[in-house]
C-alpha cells in the first residue's frame, strides 16, 4: 500500500513536467496551454486513480490467495442469497417487499457468519429471541386492547421497561457473550409487534408467517453454510492454538540463537532468524481471536474429530498458559538486543547449555502441539514426558553450570589473563535464568495441554507395536509433523489475529 | 456466585431431611408420604431458584453500581424507543408494522451503542450504504425491467456478484474497521429492493420515504445518545491508558517491594500489595478494548477537550508501549515468586537503589499519566523530563552498584565469613536488569506520551508563575494527582477490560 502510494506520486510528478515544458513553447496561446494543464491534471489524476487501484487490488488478492476461503465464502453469501431470492421470485404467492420475502431476505443476510459456530449462534438467537418476543408481545397486546383508554400508556410504558432491562443485560459477561444478538432481535420484535397497529388475531397470522419465513431463511443459511465448505470455529480454533505452539517453539529456539550468534549473521539469516523469533507476538496478540472462537465454537454441532461437549474453553486455558510462556520469550528476545552484552568468551561458556535447554524448550512444545493437532497422546505417554524429562535434565545442567560460572570465569581469567570481571557474566546469567523460567512456563503449558488431552479424551496410541523401531522415533517424528498443516495458507494465522 | 450456590445446595439439604425424618412417623399412609415428598422437593426446588435469583440479582446490581452510566445506558434506549413509538402512534398516518414506522423503529433499536462513538458509525454507515445501494438497485432493475425475459437472471445474477463481492469485502481490514455494519446493510437494501416486484416509480417513492423514516430514527438516535450523560468513545479510551498507566507504575513500585520484602508480610498486607502488583495485568489485556475504543472514537465530533482530528491512533502506540512495559514486569513479578531466591543479606546490599529505581520509574509513569490526564505539558517540560533524568540517575547508580556487586559481596565475605557464594547474588542481578530493562521501556512510554502531546497539542502551562513555589512542587503534583480521576467507579477499568 505505501509502495504503491510512493509509486503514485512519482507517477504523479513524472507526469505534471511533461506538459509543464510544453507549456513553455506554448506562452502566447495561453487557452491552449490551460487545456493542455487540464488534460495533464486529468492523465495525472487517473494514473493515481489507476496505481491507487492496482495497489488495492494487489491487497485484495493477496487476502484471497493467501486463505481461499475467504473467497469462498463470499460465493456461499451470493448462493444463499440468490436461492432466496429464487425460491420467491418463483412462488405465485410473492408479494413484494412489505411481504414475506424480505423478512427470509434479511434473515439470510444478518444471519450468515463466517464459521458454522457464528451462523448457528446468531440462527438459534433470532428464532428464540423472535419467537419469545412475539408471545410476550401478544400478551402485552391482549391486555392494552382490553383496557381501553389506558392501551398507549400500557404500550409505551412495557416497551421503555423492557427495552431498558434487555438493553442493560448485555452488559452480564454471560448474556454478551451467548445471547447478545438475541437481545437486538428481542428488542426490535417487540418493538414491531407492540407498536402495530394490527388486532391480535391478525397478529397471531403475521407471527406465524414471520417464523415460518426465517425458518426458510435460516434453513438455507446452515444448509449453505454447513454443506459448502463449511469453516468451524473449533476446528480454526485447535488449527490457530498448535500453530501458535510451533511458532512458540521455533521462537524459544530462534531467541536463544540470536543471543548467542558468534559473529554478525548476513542480513538474509537475519531476516530469516528475526521473522522466527518473532512468532512470540503472535502468541502475545491472539487472546481475543481465541476467546472469540472459543465462544462460536460452543454452538456447533460435532464434526470430525469434534464432539458435541468438546472442551474448548480448555483451549483458552492453553493459550494462557502460552502467553505466560511468551512474555518470558519476549523478555529473552530483548536481551539479544540490549546494548550491554556480555563478551564472546563469557558467552561461549553457557552457549551450548544454553541451546541445548532451548532445544528442548521447543521439542516439548512441539511434541505438544502434535499431540494436540493428533489428538493423540502415546499409551505410555512416552513422547511428551520423555521431552519434558530430557528439558529438565537440560535445566538441571543449565543450573548446575550457572552455580561454577563464577569459578570457571575466574579460572579463565587466571589461565589467560584476559580481562574479564564477574560482572561480564552477569548479562548471560540473565539470560540463562529466563530461560529456567521459560521452561517451568514451558511445564505450564504442557500441563493445561495434559487437562486438555484428559477433557477432551484424546485417542491413545497403542505404541507396543513401533517399540523396536525407537531409533527411527526423531524421523518419524519430523516427518509426521508437516501433516498436521494444511497444505493451503501459510499466513493464515496472522490474518485471523488480524481479523478478530 | 459460588458461595451463592453453596448456600442453595445447603438449604436444599436442610429442607429435604425435615420431612425424610417426617415421613418416618406417616409410613403408613404411603399417599400422604409421597405428597410430603413432593411438597418438600417443590420447596427445595423454590429455594434454589430463589438463591439463584439472589446471587444473579447481587451481581446484576453489582454491575450497576459499579458503573451507574450502563444502567443509564439502558434507560436512554429505552427512552428513544417510547419517543419514536409515541412519534408514531400520535400520527394521522401511522400504517402498521408493514410501513413507516417500521424503519424508524429497526433503526433506533439497532444503531443506538452504548458510546457516542458507536451510534455515530452505524448510523454513518446505515444512511451511506442504504442510499447507495438503493440507488444502484434502482438502475439495475431499470436496466432488467427491459430487459424482458432476462429480469430474473439480472436480477439474481448482480445479486450474487454484489453480495459476493461485498461480503469478501469484509476481510479487508480497513473495511473491516470502518465499514463493517455498512456491508450488513448495502447487502440487504440492495437485495430487498432488487428483488421487489415494484415498478420503479413505485420504488422511487417507497426509497423516499424509508429514507426519511430512518431519519427520523438517527436523528432520535444521536439527540438522546449525545445530549443525555454522553459516553464518549474518545473519553473513554483517554481515561483507560491514563489509569492503565497508573496501575502499571503501582505495579512497578509493588513489584520491587515484594521481591525485597524482608520478612513474611502479614496476609491482609499480602493481599493489599498483591492487587498492586497485579495491575499490570490490565495492561496486558486491554488491547482488544483499546483498539475497539480508537475505532470507535475517529467517528466522534468535537466534545470537551477532544478537538474533531484528536489523534486517538496514538493512544494504541501508547497503549504499545505500556504493554511492552508490562511484559518486563510480568517477568519481574515472576522472580518475586521464584523458588530459588537470593539470601536476605544479598537482597539488602541492592535494596535500597532498587526500590529507588522503581520508585523513580513509577514516579515517571505517574507524570506521563497527570500529563496525559489533563491534557497539559509545562512549557519548560519541567516536571516529566526532570522525571525522567531522576530515573536515569537512579539506573545509573543501580549500573554502578551492579558492577561492584562482586567485590562487595566478596568483602562482605570476609568480613562477616558468611558462606555467600557469587552464585546468591545472581538472582538479585537478574532482578536489577530487569529493572534497567523497565526503566529503558518507561522511557518508551514517554516517548509516546511526547508524541501525543505533539499531535494532540497538548496546552503547556506557563509554570514561570509558580518558580518561586518550587518547594511545594511534589505536594502540589500529589494534590492534582486524584482529580485526574472521576469521582464515580473505582472498579470499571477491570470492567471496561472484561467487557471488551
Amino acid at each position: 500500500m505505501d509502495a504503491a502510494a510512493r509509486e503514485a506520486q512519482s507517477g504523479l510528478e513524472w507526469r505534471v513536467t511533461v506538459p509543464e515544458g510544453a507549456t513553455v513553447t506554448m506562452e502566447e496561446h495561453e487557452a491552449g496551454g490551460a487545456a493542455a494543464r487540464a488534460c495533464a491534471w486529468l492523465l495525472a489524476c487517473f494514473a493515481t486513480a489507476w496505481s491507487w487501484v492496482a495497489g488495492f487490488a494487489r491487497k485484495v488478492w493477496r487476502i484471497a490467495a493467501d486463505d481461499p476461503r475467504k473467497a469462498v465464502h463470499g460465493l456461499k453469501v451470493g448462493l444463499a442469497l440468490a436461492l432466496v431470492s429464487v425460491f420467491y421470485y418463483t412462488r405465485p404467492l410473492y408479494d413484494g417487499v412489505g411481504g414475506a420475502a424480505m423478512w427470509a431476505i434479511m434473515t439470510v443476510v444478518v444471519v450468515f457468519e463466517y464459521t458454522v459456530g457464528g451462523s448457528v449462534y446468531k440462527c438459534f438467537n433470532r428464532v428464540v429471541a423472535t419467537a419469545s418476543a412475539g408471545v410476550l408481545a401478544l400478551g402485552v397486546h391482549w391486555v392494552a386492547d382490553r383496557s381501553g383508554e389506558l392501551e398507549p400508556v400500557i404500550v409505551t410504558g412495557s416497551l421503555f421497561l423492557l427495552a431498558a432491562a434487555a438493553t442493560f443485560s448485555r452488559f452480564i459477561p454471560t448474556v454478551k457473550a451467548r445471547f447478545d444478538y438475541g437481545v437486538t432481535i428481542f428488542i426490535l420484535t417487540y418493538s414491531l409487534v407492540a407498536v402495530s397497529g394490527y388486532r391480535v388475531d391478525q397478529l397471531a397470522a403475521l407471527a406465524q408467517q414471520r417464523l415460518s419465513t426465517i425458518a426458510i431463511g435460516i434453513f438455507l443459511c446452515l444448509a449453505v453454510s454447513m454443506l459448502i465448505c463449511p469453516v468451524w470455529s473449533g476446528a480454526e480454533l485447535h488449527l490457530l492454538t498448535t500453530r501458535n505452539m510451533d511458532k512458540l517453539a521455533d521462537a524459544v529456539e530462534a531467541c536463544v540463537e540470536d543471543y548467542f550468534a558468534a559473529e554478525e549473521p548476513t542480513p538474509a539469516a537475519r531476516q530469516s532468524t528475526k521473522s522466527k523469533s518473532d512468532g512470540y507476538k503472535c502468541v502475545l496478540n491472539s487472546k481475543a481471536s481465541e476467546d472469540a472462537q472459543a465462544n462460536l465454537a460452543r454452538w456447533e454441532p460435532a464434526h470430525g474429530r469434534f464432539g458435541f461437549r468438546h472442551p474448548y474453553a480448555q483451549y483458552a486455558k492453553v493459550g494462557a498458559a502460552m502467553r505466560a510462556c511468551a512474555y518470558c520469550v519476549e523478555a529473552l528476545s530483548s536481551c539479544a538486543r540490549a546494548e550491554v552484552q556480555a563478551p564472546p568468551h563469557v558467552k561461549r561458556l553457557l552457549r551450548d547449555v544454553c541451546a541445548r535447554v532451548g532445544a528442548r524448550c521447543a521439542r516439548v512444545l512441539r511434541e505438544a502441539s502434535r499431540s494436540v493437532a493428533t489428538m493423540t497422546t502415546s499409551s505410555s505417554s512416552r513422547t511428551l514426558d520423555f521431552a519434558v524429562a530430557d528439558m529438565n535434565t537440560a535445566v538441571q545442567e543449565l543450573q548446575g553450570d550457572m552455580r561454577t560460572l563464577p569459578s570457571t570465569v575466574l579460572a579463565a581469567k587466571l589461565l589467560a589473563a584476559e580481562t574479564t570481571s564477574l560482572m561480564d557474566t552477569m548479562p548471560v546469567f540473565t539470560v540463562a535464568s529466563l530461560l529456567v523460567e521459560i521452561s517451568a512456563r514451558v511445564e505450564g503449558v504442557v500441563d493445561a495441554v495434559d487437562e486438555l488431552a484428559t477433557l477432551a479424551s484424546f485417542k491413545q496410541v497403542d505404541d507396543d507395536d513401533d517399540d523396536d523401531d525407537k531409533k527411527g522415533e526423531t524421523e518419524m517424528t519430523i516427518k509426521v509433523h508437516p501433516l498436521n498443516e494444511p497444505d493451503t495458507d501459510e499466513e493464515s494465522p496472522e490474518n485471523k489475529t488480524r481479523k478478530a
